[in-house]
């Protein structure tokens, strides 16, 4: 089968060469041209625009950093829908808004395209690995018609509901654990401002209502567990600047569905502070570092 | 062993039973007059105040609703400080501020009376069961001594580190327990928004990152965890009212601290407008109903 | 000359009204039957889409409720860009994401048409009185040709900058009003806490650094400023929707320019809470009534 | 007369000075004897305590850094308390809780002693310069009584009612001017973003409804406003680390009143963060250059 594969930055190289792995031939395009010649390094042909890559095969899988890019490579100029066939399926990977996801999937649907989404969670080590977390949104007989293809991609396929249910549940659930991690570092902050020792607290609170998978896994504070991105200086992980984006999608989906929503907009906030000064590439859980206490002492 | 009790209101007072039950004399005061009734109605003998209860007991066990209330009852006119002899042991089992479990420590110690903190979790139900979890802080041996007495009032009786230390583990769990029931009850009203069914996207969840104890065990969203109190029109369980208060203590601790905390100040707050309007004395997982949508279309 | 008007609700009828009267002839479109039947009561011709009103006029305006149907009027199917002819100007006077009004305008300069967005403040009143303030984005040859027929609807016509700089100049204002709004009822409600009466507190603070435009003309409080809404039982005015609204667009336009924001987003979302809970239409200083306290005391 | 003065820090020391100047005897003690040592160059004799302060003057006047330092200036062992007469007068100048106000006055009370909350705002230039505005808080009478010592002190003084209210009137003010500049500087930074000019956005916006005494007078964005600290590159003005301490009051008191507030925690909370990235000395609105744009491009 013929898989045509745009998007083939950081995360997307690796996906393209499992596909490559598992035999399927693939025909790729970046707008970048050193990502395009990385995938071709991995295995793939060049195409010249998503449009020639939809005309040169059967299924096309899209790995994209934002919803515009989501919309400008579907929908824009040269774009998949101006070479794709009635008939096909595309797969879009990137992690983007559910509203885009669905007026993609509508808009290729007047030429009977069908289209699923399907974010993945796991980053780049479990990309390489081909062992990736898809969640995945769309009509039960595409997600099965994708499956083969995912099946190359990721470990735990996921199919959650209609078109955009993937993307919902991706933001969901990034929204609770970035929440999390930064309800975990303010509690353990101010637990070491009265001197208490994290690992007994964190002894009591794993039995207790406050448990979270975010401390037991990621915990932020470096030392008391031993995989944990703390305890590796924060090395990512899943990077703030990612994590920032997540809950960016998240509050903005609120905003328009008119839901009010408090604690993730201020999570996000304090993630894109964290950002600014210096921690977008270090691993999530690097917000507790910077939620350091005050020294100074305030004059008068 | 007779035992003093101050503070017999409606947690205070099935607390008293227990420690009836089990065999121990018990000399009472509550400023409510009621309450005091209740107590002579569960077993104990009235006395006059704070003092006079430290005059008749060989051990002191406070359970007062804040921090206030607890320097008036220790330190203020007729409290335990004038009545209580050198060497004596008090067990604080109020929810309040660490820097003054700290305060009254202190200044009972000017005159060789020991002190431990204590809080509770578990609520009514496992309080008259004698089951609350006790998390403790304060000196070893001092610990050891209550033991005896706070195995008569609970099941799970943690030693976290010294005075304070009880309150600490308190109210940092609570913490994230708090966010965590906001940010939970976020997710699931986008999900909702988006049509998402919730008892899929629950199970997704408590397989990834986003997975909760609040989620698994006190779900927001009513049908979907059977003993969940939103399965039960949001019947406590724990009270908004009561968790915007640990919240509160908890802020403020981080003020006091110099620690910056963003979202369990956000939480704190929507817990606090839930309460102004109506849902103070229903379960703080109620949250969920708060975070409705508006449904209204804003004109041009 | 001949004006095409897209877009004729609340806002835009005495809009339309006020062209007529100053002899422009006007062709109309607005998606909802009634509204374009208002129209033709106001003295426009009729037009069957906004195609059909480019082709008829000279020069276009729009006044629409939000982003997306400023980009469906313009560039969707029988939209603007269909029926209009090259040199053309069009003018927005929607409130929307500056974003969208920079893509609307790259893509009518493909066929050489040109764009100027030109949000108002006033609300209806002013908008039936001709009066209000306009503020304006484009090149200064455009704007200088829209302003004869600005000069119809508007007392104050502001050039602020480039393309997208008239949105940004509203929303950064009402970012401040917004926040200013709930800040001022902040304050009121603490002082009411302690007894202290707002009359001298407004006078105290309206010679102080906290001094602001909001207090002085819209008092959150009722009856300190004898024409403010919340002296007329909070008819608006500017309706909490709209407020939540633009806040939700700064704090939008914030996040895809990565610049960390907290006020803003937490005012948001108290004015989305305000709207949940029936204050949507009310004027936004409503929100002082939305912040009351908890009366309720809570147990133990 | 003589006058105690206790509390004779960076602020104290001054405003000590311009009594001496006046005429009056002053008897000054700090528990800093640095302090002290600087309150005697200043022409003041020392005492050993506050109680000793108290018993060798007339009227007393305090400038203590924060609440507790009241409570125990004047309660505590060695105390005011201990060595007032009957009868006298005791002026706070302090910025504290007003709560803490209010126990102090009736803790004075029993023993017929007189209390009036007066805190100050100018900083240290009008300290220096007799020039400080004066809030006061007691009864009508007590004030007169003050008010010839309030004139060698400052400039503007105003009675706004009884105990504590003239700390509640500092806090709204601080509440709302802290709230104001943050506000500017979120919308301040979204033009940029836009490439929208600032000098020709506070024109526009000083004339609509986001118009503040803090844009006018302090703005946030460096070159605007002569004398603004931003064009001294922050140089206070009024410290980063005193606004969060007033933010810090304000919303302690709202939770000790069950008030819902949402923007000024907000607010308080990135004043603290920007305290402990290194801003805490800097002026206020030095929180503009901490909102700084996050400039990393995430990958995918």
């Amino acid at each position: 089968m013929n898989i045509g594969f745009i998007g083939t930055g950081t995360m997307g190289r690796p996906m393209l060469a499992n596909l490559v792995k598992k035999g399927f031939a693939v025909v790729a395009y970046d707008v970048v041209p050193d990502a395009l010649a990385g995938a071709v390094a991995a295995g793939a042909r060049a195409a010249a625009s998503p449009a020639e890559v939809a005309r040169q095969s059967e299924l096309v899988v899209t790995m994209l950093p934002s919803s515009s890019h989501v919309e400008a490579v579907y929908l824009g100029p040269a774009g998949v829908k101006e070479g794709v066939a009635a008939g096909r399926l595309c797969i879009d990977m990137s992690t983007i808004d559910p509203s885009v996801s669905r007026r993609v999937a509508a808009a290729l649907a007047q030429q009977r395209v069908r289209f699923v989404d399907a974010p993945v969670s796991g980053g780049v080590p479990r990309a390489t690995d081909g062992t990736l977390a898809i969640m995945v949104g769309g009509d039960a007989r595409d997600v099965e018609e994708a499956r083969p293809v995912l099946a190359a991609l990721g470990a735990n396929i996921i199919h959650v509901g209609a078109v955009g249910s993937g993307e919902v549940a991706k933001l969901c659930n990034n929204l609770i654990a970035g929440v999390a991690a930064v309800a975990v570092s303010e509690a353990f902050r101010i637990a070491e401002g009265f001197g208490v020792d994290a690992k007994v607290l964190t002894d009591v609170i794993s039995k207790s209502s406050g448990h979270t998978w975010v401390m037991e896994h990621m915990h932020p504070v470096p030392g008391l567990v031993a995989r944990s991105a703390s305890s590796q200086e924060y090395a990512p992980g899943f990077m703030t600047d990612l994590m920032a984006k997540d809950l960016g999608l998240a509050v903005n989906a609120a905003r328009e569905l008119r839901v009010p929503v408090v604690v993730s907009p201020a999570a996000q906030q304090v993630l894109r502070l964290a950002s600014s000064h210096g921690l977008g590439r270090k691993d999530f859980t690097a917000v507790y570092t910077f939620l350091k206490p005050s020294d100074e002492r305030s004059p008068v």
